[in-house]
């Protein structure tokens, strides 16, 4: 059996897998329709004047403002109307002195008007309008590009797209945008004791548990999952699953990165690429692997589901969202107070997976080989490097699941 | 022009519209690759052992523990080596009084053993093992059902999938999942001023953003989208749209509920179901409409891009969530200082968006038609209907968009 090399602390485990991460450069067009929560790839200027003409803010009428100069309560101005402008319409008359048009919130300005004075400050008489507010010139008028005048940059490549920023691209009338494409990850379960689910199974076998927990992680940093067959632990198949795999961003195997005679991925990386590093100062997943094969990356997560599922959030998650250009995230955190007193091994970084009850963390940690030790878990604590012991009612941090 | 009801406080508009929300009955069986941040409409309890056998947890040897009682570093005990066993094989040989078979982690347990000893606290010579630390019965040995025992309840109806709920049904051998379906959301714009993206605008006319920014946080938040064409603000056609859509489990007008004269969703309400809430305390978003037409939920929201958007953040989405069975969801904030002093009115709750420079929050609200009001910001500020003004320099909880 192979030992793992020098352990790395996990800080340093992220920096170097950060450094093989490479921002992704392939693109696509997608509708408008689902933008949101995609990275642009061109920088968008407009091209018109939005809105396209002067509109009013309100309904009301639409004024010269210097008609109205003086106007108050006791002393109302007077202003003959001259027609009805709804939203979408265009005003047919020009306002002339002493003039008004009854106009409806968002319908184009009239010509010779440059004032809207809201319905509340007038009184109608048939024909005639009473104005017992003054307004100055622009009042409750929306300006012709106003919003976005032609020329602005609406959104620069790199921006991720949120419903207002989507918003401001309909604006301009495009229907689909240019994005960065999402990186490719396909997810590799490894091992003859892994068996597919809906099959039966076999005596020494157990079911296909990281395919589905690694993808549901891909899925939310940004990655679409090419989900893979599970393959034996042997050089020539993994060799196979690289060479037919090449166009994938990254590939992530699942079992056999541990020290065992048969873990072979270690040999794959040393022949095919390069390994950058073997084995992590944390708890649970210690023999955590990666490196890069050609322009792919490469992580040798641990078989043990709570292994492999704590490694893809701390190490998989991070370089993922890097590739796929979003920020960084951090999951959400609540403030508890530990139910027991907890020893930790200094030197390695411990994710202690609690149940809370309140505002108190019970340890829900079984073992890396127990899913349910994540599963039936409400969150983490993170119990640093150099730290031994946490003590009973001692403050913590839990990171949600 | 019809005068809005009595507005009322934006808290009391949620909890009504909360009130009137339905948590969804609807349910589909999705794959459990797809399973993520679904919702789970069935109660799953394992059918069997996880795992199903008992298992080494590490590499080493198994052995029956009380041959190693007694062993130290410098008086190990010897063992006899049987076997090599392969995770995903089939022990050949039992283990009797001090014999031993070489074990991989993950594999079965063979019959006679019942403890594993690391392969670090070994030694091996031929086909002898010696054997430096005793080890306790069901050392380094995960027990068959240890993660999940049969009858274990594994998922409850109502449970929200995270990536190891989806690993604990994986563990079963499911591959798929009974879900809630999520809960389908028709956006629909009204007004003779808008136009669908991709055309050229006539006089008068603006793009279609509503949709767009709609449709992003429906599907953020649970929903599916039935993205709707273009209706004029027609009694007719406004209830045509609501018999041909009484499948969706809500509609979302956009535009038709202020107070102008054309403004008709409030007809189509009072005559085909009832009004619940006609005007909120809010800015922007002040006329917005909601009600209900048989079982459907109906939202009447400001034509305005930005009063629309920020109104189906703080009404939309939480009732949205309702429906889709998702835990209630705080927006990440941060904290920040105002660049200047902000008068607010007093009675009315006010979004008031921002632009963060370092820890400094600049106003960035230009007017509730402008949709650059808050795509060009980086969050929003609450003001509270009691408050009449934030000073210079006050410290402020910014929501990040």
């Amino acid at each position: 059996m192979r030992p793992l090399r020098r352990l790395i602390q996990l800080d340093e485990a992220i920096g170097l897998a950060l450094c093989e991460a490479v921002e992704g450069k392939r693109t696509e067009v997608v509708q408008l329709l689902d933008a949101s929560g995609r990275v642009v790839a061109e920088d968008i200027v407009s091209e018109i004047e939005v809105p396209p003409f002067s509109r009013s803010a309100m309904d009301g009428y639409a004024v010269r403002a210097k008609d109205t100069y003086g106007a108050a309560r006791l002393k109302p101005v007077s202003l003959r109307l001259r027609e009805k402008i709804y939203a979408g319409a265009i005003p047919k008359k020009a306002i002339a002195k002493s003039e008004c048009s009854e106009i409806a919130t968002g319908a184009m300005l009239p010509k010779g008007s440059d004032a809207v004075v809201m319905v509340e400050d007038t009184e109608r008489h048939e024909g005639e309008v009473l104005v017992s507010e003054a307004v100055h010139p622009g009042q409750n008028v929306s300006k012709k590009g106003e919003d976005i005048s032609k020329g602005t940059p609406v959104v620069s490549k790199g921006e991720l797209l949120n419903p207002s920023k989507v918003g401001a691209v309909a604006a301009l009338g495009r229907k689909s945008v240019k994005v960065y494409a999402r990186p490719l990850v396909g997810v590799v379960p490894t091992g003859n004791e892994i068996a597919e689910l809906g099959r039966s199974l076999r005596p020494g076998q157990v079911y296909n548990i990281n395919s589905y927990t690694l993808a549901a992680v891909v899925t939310s940093n940004g990655g679409d999952v090419r989900k893979l067959d599970i393959v034996d632990d042997s050089l020539e198949e993994l060799e196979r699953v690289v060479r037919d795999n090449a166009d994938c961003d990254m590939l992530v195997f699942s079992g056999g990165s541990s020290v065992g005679e048969k873990d072979i991925m270690l040999d794959v990386l040393e022949r095919n690429g390069r390994v950058i590093f073997h084995g992590v100062a944390i708890k649970p997943g210690k023999p955590t692997l990666f490196g890069v094969v050609g322009k792919q990356l490469m992580f040798g997560m641990p078989g043990y589901p709570t292994a492999c599922l704590s490694n893809a959030y701390v190490l998989l998650a991070p370089v993922l969202r890097k590739m796929a250009r979003l920020p960084s995230k951090s999951p959400q955190a609540v403030t508890a107070r530990m139910a027991k007193r907890i020893v930790s091994t200094t030197g390695r970084t411990q994710f202690l997976t609690v149940k809370l009850v309140g505002d108190v963390a019970h340890p829900a940690f079984k073992e890396s080989g127990a899913i349910t030790s994540m599963a039936f878990a409400d969150g983490y604590v993170v119990i640093p490097a150099d730290v031994d012991m946490l003590e009973k009612d001692e403050a913590v941090e839990v990171f949600l699941l």
